[in-house]
């Protein structure tokens, strides 16, 4: 078992304004997928692309929309976005503090 | 694209003082995982049992304990989990508000 806080991962700089902790990976034994923790500040996003494996993402705090095929959509602490296998998206931070959410992934993409 | 709140999933008593979400599943198009959201009472516990899937668990509010085999290790907001399959666990709330937590498992385990 491990048991850490996110703080204890290594912050990478993802692309300007977005920091990425791997917090749980493969290395830890996780056989199937892996959970990163991000931090996105007030008016950055993270990049607008698509891929062929889905996010399962949990919004923690801060405020704002989530953007794919459908336009923009609100997000606030408590969202849930099941993002599909080949889905354009990004995440923006429209609120005044930092955007932070959990984003899990298959380990292939690791 | 699927956006929602925890909220929007019905909770589910697992066991007394434990409610469950499923927020993320396989009826949302989730090809690998699943996405649960519980919420623990103060002094209650999720079961104490082991399986042969893996938990990847991140700590949204509340404080308790995880019971492995190594004994009772504290957990607080901002916790992360990883708990390997087959290893014996419980989660508890030894705190004064509810424990919150995100537990993300393989797909054939729904």
């Amino acid at each position: 078992m491990k048991v850490s806080n996110y703080h204890d991962s290594e912050a990478i700089k993802e692309v300007e304004g977005v920091l990425k902790r791997e917090v749980i990976t493969a290395s830890d034994g996780a056989p199937n997928y892996i959970m990163r923790f991000f931090e996105v500040e007030t008016g950055s996003s993270t990049s607008s692309h698509s891929h062929p494996w889905e996010h399962e993402i949990f919004i923690l705090n801060g405020k704002g929309v989530v953007v794919g095929e459908q336009g923009a959509t609100p997000i606030g602490k408590g969202s849930i976005l099941f993002i599909a296998p080949d889905e354009p998206h990004c995440i923006v931070n429209t609120g005044n503090e930092h955007l932070e959410f959990i984003c899990v992934i298959p380990i292939q993409q690791e």
